[in-house]
């Protein structure tokens, strides 16, 4: 008998997904060796198998594939992650670890991937390209990402793209910077080598530049025009949930444009990993909007695998890996069996490993800050008692721009009286152990309205950020952050209200999605109860800080108005 | 001003093919550096350029791709072929070297990658892969190609893939080669390197036992339940002349395979390639077969491009290489003009330079046979007169198959008396410098019926091949292709009816292709002459000792039954 006569498994009379036809047909489906070695439609029983699963009625389909995510965002270690999203479906993920590299630089990433190798599928890894995001001049991080790293980073067997270049304006500007000469080096020689872009409203000739560098996909929200300008000039789209709509779901599907795109999760938080799911709720979600399964389950499988030039993988068939997922129906997508390499890791119950998770102990230390005192509250304006205009950060509930107004308010004593105001006080304190510098801003709108919230997970270089109508709660609650070696906080009239630790880099739980997600769950809650009027409101907090949103954002350095690029004062006098 | 606002060309107002919307849309188009650079479809001149084009009422589309062809069948260089082929609109190939192979193996390939080199657009090879195709057992080749010469030629810059694996038999049947042992070295690491198959017939289990290995292509004749299946499988499909009919294309159009097939020459001759064309020949006929033009130029651009991991090309898009044509219409198909990397390197206009090409001077002296005399005609057998049952090989029309069929021969005085039935003699004699070897055969049906032919083009070991109804014009026709250091000839009634002379390694012409091309034809012309009846009659010819093709073939060791693999005799005994 020949050797391929006898396969290892064999899962009987159930409906494989076609990835060619976009079609369910009926088979036995032969694994050997972690692969695939025969789909079946005749059924005649001519191979063996070891083992046998019972496929009827059920739906086969190749296992899921996120190709643009950062594991940080759910805030637990890569392990917990996977462990946790093989319940998802997923069976390959390509995470881009910036937040961890904001903090620890390039061994953060290689923590990253060693912990991601405790998985139970394919934890990949895209090189973090903008660390610092613009550059150093605009903030403190704890970690910073060269050229050099970066070729190194991608001789690293896990890392197969270049993360996602954010600071577009660099490119298009023709400036240096680090990640154009990385470019410069690998695109030429390896043009099939992914650069990940993120572009957001970046048109025509400007557009044009940014591809002219040879990166060629983006993930950012866009009006329609410019979705379609990213298609038009061979980009790969990768659908993020806020882009799945009504309006761009009709959009593909009339178009055909499958081939062309995938859906991606970005950021995921631990509430909604653990309440909606993962990718497997984008691909529900597009169907919900009117996609046909089959199409949905393409771009969620073999279209994300070849733009990642994972061509060994993401299609249900012969020499392909074993990497798939039995559903209940079509109509729930109940997941009742993720496989990998041919073996089950997900069974149909959830169950996670009730340990203490982490990076092998390493960055459990990294908040270099000593505790604040309430004399740091005082905010020192020179001169006269008088009247000037504060310069705010005007939040709107669904959107994570920030506007800039300005908002009159009194100097008394050489005192910004900011709380005569509906002003909220915001600080970024850096964290990184160089200064411990404060930087004061304010924030005005749909912000938390009562007490104080405080975090050391801060797009993107991760300083403290404390936000409050009064100093005795953002001191209760910066302060316990501290204590805590990393988290988030919520605090009102003297008393915390919630708080999630996250002590590995100040950015990561040690326990699993579940204990995370009921944690952080418990932090939401105080977001609202404490009237922060936002779609992601903890999210939005955590972007006050992010320099590549618009127009006006708080890092340790001061205000930036990231459209002009200039530091920007605190107050102005009146005219 | 940045640089990129300073491009080097512009095409102007011309008709720009979309790859992505598969649509023409107007714009003018910048090209720097050999890079498109912008698609501008507002036309409000932001850009400048040094030089212009005006391309008003023209299509421009990415320049073509053929990744399934092998240059040896046009008889010519690479430097003749990709010189000539520039005005096909070819801006890229990958050309599968086993013939030169199978006559000078490593070294030859690589002559083959130096002559591709002084090519005005990207000549890319694939490592032959079963050099001699069906290992040393069956037949007498100059090179062989091993599994470590496989890894050597994996490393040179110009090859990308491994070439069509031929013996699939050897794949399915699980023995021991050396193509298997390169693809399980290989295959495991780096998952995404092309393996491109050959697997006529296969289906079903078998189908499953090869695609196991990792091989995702093939480009042979199928029916379409066959075709249907390699779809199915996770094939991609090369559509090559034979298979492009209306049903076939009726059937990738209705379920919209665009993606996962491309158009591959495979092999054009000299004649064919002067006077219909190439691959561009091929996208002409599938829409003259029904196929929407943007569909089959989406096929003949795109998709090869991507199955080679070529990612920089095949799309008309910012940052992509500007491999493009320009073509004066969509019904005719004109080529005005073709540009590599944006420089022009086909003006509208052809002219060969005419000049003796070559590889370097090398393998100009291949043919190691001494000159044939009258005696090596007469076919000795043992024993008493009688009549014997002869092995004949059946030539029909319309195929390459040739079927074991038996004539009675007289045996007189130690002679088979051949002459006395309508057999033609076929003898294929060792000219690697071994043995000089003599095998002797019968072909019956449409082959030659007057005088004869000889070739030291035959496959895939190419000995000399000779076949004619006499011996005067068989030693006349195979002495004269020793003569001349290889080449074809044809002889009738004494004399040299016509001939080409192709002494590089036996298989190319030092010429140019329009002068290979009319010396060819008037070879053609005299196999038609004589009585050679067939679709392509000198590639059946050079067929007859091919030995993947079923049923009965000869090589230097005799007949061969290529579906059981036994050496045959030349004739049996009566009952």
């Amino acid at each position: 008998m020949k050797s391929l006569d006898q396969a290892d498994l064999c899962i009987r009379n159930v409906k494989v997904f076609n990835s060619c036809f976009r079609e369910f047909n009926q088979a036995d489906v032969y694994v050997k060796d972690g692969l695939f070695l025969y789909i079946d439609q005749k059924r005649n029983g001519e191979v063996n198998a070891k083992q046998e699963i019972d496929g009827r009625g059920r739906y086969m389909i190749p296992g899921l594939i996120d190709i643009h995510m950062h594991i940080e965002s759910s805030m637990v270690s890569p392990e917990a992650f996977c462990n946790y999203t093989a319940g998802n479906g997923l069976t390959t993920i390509v995470s881009e670890p910036h937040e961890i590299a904001n903090v620890c630089g390039k061994q953060g990433v290689k923590a990253m991937i060693d912990s991601g190798s405790k998985s139970p599928y394919d934890c990949y890894y895209a090189i973090p390209s903008n660390v610092p995001i613009m550059g150093r001049d605009y903030e403190t991080s704890g970690g910073t990402i060269t050229c050099e790293d970066m070729l190194e980073l991608k001789e690293e067997e896990r890392i197969i793209c270049l993360g996602e270049v954010m600071n577009f304006r660099e490119i298009i500007e023709e400036n240096d910077s680090e990640v154009g000469k990385f470019i410069d080096i690998v695109h030429p020689k390896q043009p099939a080598y992914p650069l990940e872009g993120h572009c957001p409203a970046l048109k025509d000739f400007d557009l044009a530049r940014f591809l002219y560098r040879g990166i060629q996909s983006d993930h950012c929200t866009h009006d329609l025009e410019e979705l379609k300008q990213r298609f038009s000039n061979g980009m790969f789209v990768q659908l993020q949930d806020v882009m799945i709509t009504e309006e761009v779901i009709r959009f593909v599907c009339e178009n055909s444009l499958y081939e062309h795109f995938c859906f991606v999760t970005d950021d995921v938080l631990p509430d909604i990993l653990y309440r909606r799911g993962h990718v497997d709720a984008l691909m529900r979600k597009a169907i919900s909007l009117g996609m046909r399964p089959e199409d949905a389950i393409y771009c969620t499988t073999c279209t994300p695998a070849r733009r990642m030039n994972l061509l060994d993988r993401g299609v249900i068939a012969p020499g392909r890996l074993a990497d798939f997922v039995l559903l209940d129906d079509l109509n729930s997508m109940r997941i009742a069996g993720t496989y990998k390499k041919g073996r089950c890791i997900f069974n149909g119950n959830r169950q996670e490993e009730k340990k203490e998770y982490g990076l092998n102990g390493l960055f459990e230390d990294t908040l270099h800050s000593r505790k604040l005192v309430p004399e740091d509250f005082r905010i020192y304006v020179e001169g006269e008692d008088r009247t000037v205009k504060a310069r705010v950060m005007e939040v709107n509930p669904y959107s994570n721009r920030t506007d800039e107004v300005f908002v009159q308010m009194r100097v008394k004593n050489n005192e910004l009286l900011w709380k005569q105001t509906d002003c909220r006080l915001v600080m970024v304190i850096e964290r990184h152990g160089r200064d411990n510098r404060i930087a004061y801003g304010f924030a005005c709108g749909s912000v938390l309205k009562n007490g104080a919230c405080a975090s050391s997970y801060s797009h993107d270089s991760h300083n403290l950020i404390v936000l409050g109508n009064n100093e005795e709660d953002m001191l209760l609650a910066i302060n316990r952050v501290i204590d805590m070696h990393g988290g988030i906080c919520v605090a009102l009239d003297g008393e915390i209200s919630a708080q999630i630790a996250l002590p590995i880099a100040g950015l990561l739980s040690k326990k699993t999605v579940e204990e995370t997600a009921l944690d952080f769950e418990k932090v939401r809650k105080a977001f609202d109860d404490q009237g922060y009027e936002h779609l992601n409101s903890i999210m939005n907090f955590t972007l006050l800080s992010l320099t590549c949103i618009p127009v006006l954002k708080l890092t340790d350095r001061g205000y930036l108005n990231t459209e002009t690029f200039r530091i920007e004062k605190l107050y102005e006098e009146m005219e």
